[in-house]
């Protein structure tokens, strides 16, 4: 069993985001950029160990580790590549405190009740059984630990100038995750999914990225680099999908990058829950 | 000249935002439900003299005289109706810095540069030409003066579960709207509108309204007796204009009432600008 059947792989035709250079740039940029906004509010005491699931090539493991440096992270991942240049980042970030592990979150070598904290980000939009994960990392805390998860929902897109262009050439990554068993709204559901997989006083905050030309660095860093890089890193695979065409694709790409102008406005949200286990 | 033909207007068929029981209490709700919220970083210096423009009923007018007790607010609305039942509550709330007055934003009876101050809350959303309004309001405002808009943006709305249906009714609202002449999708553009409008140091900030039921206060206030009374509140206008169909209608009523169930999730953004006149 691997990541890659839920839609999750490096190498995967199925994997949304893909392994490319480009990709992994805008990883890092959405780190950088999004980094306060997202991670302000985690950090660990001195001594936790702590379980960070499905940490890529270590877009946010350098910020989680840096952030807590008394605590102990085992940061997995499904990839081997992906966490050989986890790996690399952390050893040229100089971190003494993280471990890296392969590992299948449905199949994971870890006894009960090992882990004081687990850490989740932008692993549930690519699981089509987002709950029993859930579930399968709950058993995992001791009593008294907590589980904090992180998603976007690209339904929370929304911009000026509107464009349905631009509404269609998003869908398309949405179909796309769909279609490997994922699911790109799911930010907004983490609230219900926490509460199913039995977390307790589940809390869920938004935190919505809101750009305007006020904001120069995120218009650049957000607008351009993060989000509509991401939407044009699926060009291909929606073409060859059948889900639009090279006019209907390139013409939203436009009208998003439009958006960055000095007169727009782009807006999107993630969705950061914490939980605990009793 | 009047609101109405803006598409404000206690009595015109035009005017979205209903004048009946429910539709008051509706906005009664909003205010109470969403105050602190959206005005908890508004209060005005001891002396300022402040307009208030389209203050209605008298939703927000109450809570700003309340946060800013040395200020002196003068209080416009097209509507005689409403200004008489604004007065009564602030009467009612025992309020000595309000006056109230019935004005027409496109022929104000003010002096240039007469207010420290100007606020402006829900009201662009009705107006044909929204810069036209805030450059004729800029003008009213001494050099160092604040204008302050607040706005919501019906095209922000999101929930699970996803509905289509939901999202068609909401539609009715956004599209009887755009026939009054208004947009209800102008939240998001207040940056470029403040800034098209001569404001200086413009700042806008979102404010989300994020509803899960571990907030049973917003599920009832906001989610049910909020937003989707207010998208209830169309039914009969929607039908007659052939934007919709009872069926159709209803359904997706249903569907935003699903929302407020244990596992359902609502999110609405509201947008705060301030601008200054230099």
């Amino acid at each position: 069993m691997s990541y890659a059947q839920y839609g999750i792989g490096t190498m995967s035709e199925t994997y949304v985001h893909g392994y490319d250079p480009r990709e992994n740039e805008r990883l890092q940029d959405q780190a950088g950029t999004l980094v306060d906004l997202l991670h302000f509010d985690t950090s660990y005491p001195s001594g936790s160990v702590v379980l960070e699931v499905g940490c890529g090539v270590g877009a946010q493991t350098i910020t989680l580790a840096q952030r807590s440096p008394d605590a102990r992270f085992t940061s997995i991942d499904v990839s081997a590549d992906s966490l050989a240049e986890a790996k690399r980042k952390a050893d040229a970030a100089g971190l003494t405190n993280v471990q890296f592990q392969q590992a299948d979150i449905f199949c994971l070598p870890f006894a009960p009740e090992f882990f004081d904290h687990v850490f989740v980000c932008f692993v549930l939009e690519h699981l089509s059984r987002p709950v029993e994960a859930l579930a399968i990392l709950n058993r995992l805390l001791r009593p008294g630990g907590t589980m904090t998860v992180i998603e976007g929902d690209h339904g929370s897109t929304y911009f000026h100038p509107d464009s349905s262009a631009a509404h269609m050439a998003i869908h398309c990554l949405v179909e796309l995750q769909r279609l490997a068993g994922g699911n790109a709204l799911i930010g907004r559901q983490l609230y219900p999914l926490m509460v199913e997989a039995g977390l307790q006083a589940v809390h869920v905050s938004p935190r919505m990225v809101y750009v305007d030309s006020s904001r120069p660095d995120l218009v650049d860093g957000f607008t351009r680099r993060t989000f509509t890089a991401m939407i044009e890193g699926v060009r291909e695979s929606a073409i060859r999908a059948g889900i639009t065409d090279p006019q209907a694709f390139d013409a939203g790409v436009r009208d998003l990058h439009r958006t960055a102008e000095t007169d727009g406005v782009f807006c999107y949200t993630f969705f950061k829950g914490t939980g605990e286990k009793r």
